[in-house]
């Protein structure tokens, strides 16, 4: 816990002097103010996060955390829990539909299994920290101890200092795990506050009947566990689950090397909600990429103050929003460092009337 | 004449059974159906269009036209009309934000000169397909004769069909032209029926006083020239601009080559209806890239029936919200030719309980 305290003190507020000098900047460029809108305000907060005041965002990184969640013993989704360990091969063999969008903007992905419920091959890309072989059910006791929870928050921030080292300017981060919807509705309605049922939704798709046997497991889950806001540590352990921790601490740690965070949809929320509440300033680093389908996530951002950059109705998780809005963030600081100022240009003014 | 009309009779509906078949194909790929949202609608969009089962987007394609507008001798704009030839030469510098977001998206970007109220250069990279010195001033009598509305749209079909035969599998439009905003307002008065001051915003930039003169200047322009909703060329001759009946020209070649072509914002829009006027199918090639700050804007998607894709608050034009929703397009595209399926990957589906 030492190690997951020390780093969330660690995190500083971003510059805001270079954010007005970065919109000072892009006050010169040879377009009406403000016309490039949210890349504008983009590529501003990247300067002030980062305090690089021409960023280069050459090393996207993508952090796709893969757990089981022993709350699908209660039927709560559509796919069998065997459809995690299989998902982590179809990432390395590059099939899933976070490879295609990681090539598509020229990020690599770190996959890491933080409590997959088989022993997955050794192979290249794939980091092993398993904290567990999928948690218990927490509808049935907590879903781990309070060491399991501290040691996953542990594994994401050492991954993260891994990659570090090779250099890393952005952040995306991703998640598989069959039953991670029902924890992270758990989470958001322990920090949001909301009622289990606006905060629970159909996951990978179930029906009406699964989405109701859905939200009295989570009810049971709360009831019995009794998570406590105030602990975002007891709150993991009891209602969470290794990926998500393991997650929390990517935040934590990005935050801490001012390095810009892209949360991706529900479950990345969940892990930023847990970042959050240990840390928050961590969310100064965040960036939103995009408002999922998932009913939960509305009320994420809206807790977080976090205004999503994409709406393409995404519920796939895995980094895939993540991915998408790293490009965006990638051409808004392109603007800022590659277009010309009217000067340049030799372009007049406005005109003063 | 005669070849617009050709051209506009002369494009098909998109393919239906092969939307169906790639809709098909996306809910075999290892993701919950549908779970790619826009995505996987982007996709299918664009295999019926192309007709192509496995389309690759290798040559995206941008149109950035520019034209000056007499229109401007009323103080409609917060930049002096000098900045479209200006501009036009920080396009082929390659200073300007359509440059910058075209590189960052791997487009190509042709500019062409419709009817620049001064004498460019020539240059690598410019088209010039010249039909005036700019518009004349609609509030004082037609912006041009009706030959040089169909010598416009005529120039932006000769200038696709070049691009053409060099490799174009998607669009982009954009444009360039001070007081461009104005003559959009009108054309979206006259076509949606929406009143002036609904469809009116502050284009680059005026202030309050600003707006109400323009307001009042597109009355007056409509007034006047009482342009006729159910005959397109006789509303670009009498409100349009050059670069606008250019861009239609773009947008009808694009449809009837079967060719996606992406919507910038209100004056690409404004684009829209006036192809949209001439050949109503043509709008089922159509792809609304993002929503427009420009209040007239989102009542033109509404009346096309287009959702926009991307919502970042921008409102500079010049292609720039069509070179990020071509990425975006391009990402569908990959998803549906490039992930893996169920069987490939030996993912088990999900459960029928």
């Amino acid at each position: 816990m030492d190690k997951i305290l020390k780093v969330a003190r660690s995190i500083k507020a971003p510059d805001g002097r270079l954010l007005k000098k970065a919109q000072d900047r892009l006050d010169c460029l040879t377009k009406p103010q403000g016309s490039l809108g949210r890349l504008e305000e983009l590529a501003s907060c990247v300067v002030a996060m980062t305090g690089d005041e021409n960023p280069a965002l050459d090393n996207k990184v993508i952090f796709t955390f893969a757990s089981d969640h022993g709350v699908t013993e209660e039927g709560v989704s559509a796919f069998p829990k065997e459809v995690t360990p299989q998902m982590v091969r179809n990432f390395l063999k590059g099939g899933a539909g976070i490879n295609v969008l990681a090539r598509h903007v020229g990020a690599r992905v770190v996959i890491a299994d933080l409590g997959v419920a088989a022993d997955l091959e050794p192979a290249a890309g794939l980091t092993i920290k398993k904290i567990g072989y999928g948690t218990k059910n927490m509808a049935k006791g907590p879903a781990m101890t309070r060491d399991e929870a501290i040691r996953a928050v542990n594994a994401g921030m050492e991954i993260f200092e891994s990659e570090f080292k090779k250099g890393v300017d952005i952040v995306g981060t991703g998640d598989m795990g069959i039953g991670n919807t029902t924890s992270s509705s758990a989470i958001t309605a322990v920090f949001t506050g909301h009622r289990v049922e606006d905060v629970t939704g159909r996951g990978t798709g179930i029906d009406e009947k699964g989405l109701e046997r859905k939200i009295s497991v989570i009810q049971r889950a709360l009831e019995m566990n009794k998570p406590d806001a105030k602990d975002p540590i007891d709150v993991l352990s009891k209602v969470g689950g290794f990926e998500i921790g393991g997650l929390a601490g990517v935040i934590l740690s990005a935050a801490a090397r001012r390095v810009p965070v892209v949360i991706d949809g529900f479950i990345s929320g969940a892990a930023a909600l847990v970042a959050f509440g240990m840390a928050p300033m961590s969310k100064d680093y965040m960036i939103a990429s995009h408002c999922s389908v998932e009913r939960g996530h509305k009320l994420i951002l809206k807790y977080l103050g976090l205004r999503p950059v994409l709406d393409l109705d995404l519920r796939l998780g895995e980094g895939t929003g993540a991915a998408l809005c790293i490009s965006i963030i990638e051409a808004s600081v392109k603007i800022l460092t590659q277009m010309a100022s009217f000067k340049e240009a030799k372009v007049s003014e406005r005109i003063e009337r």
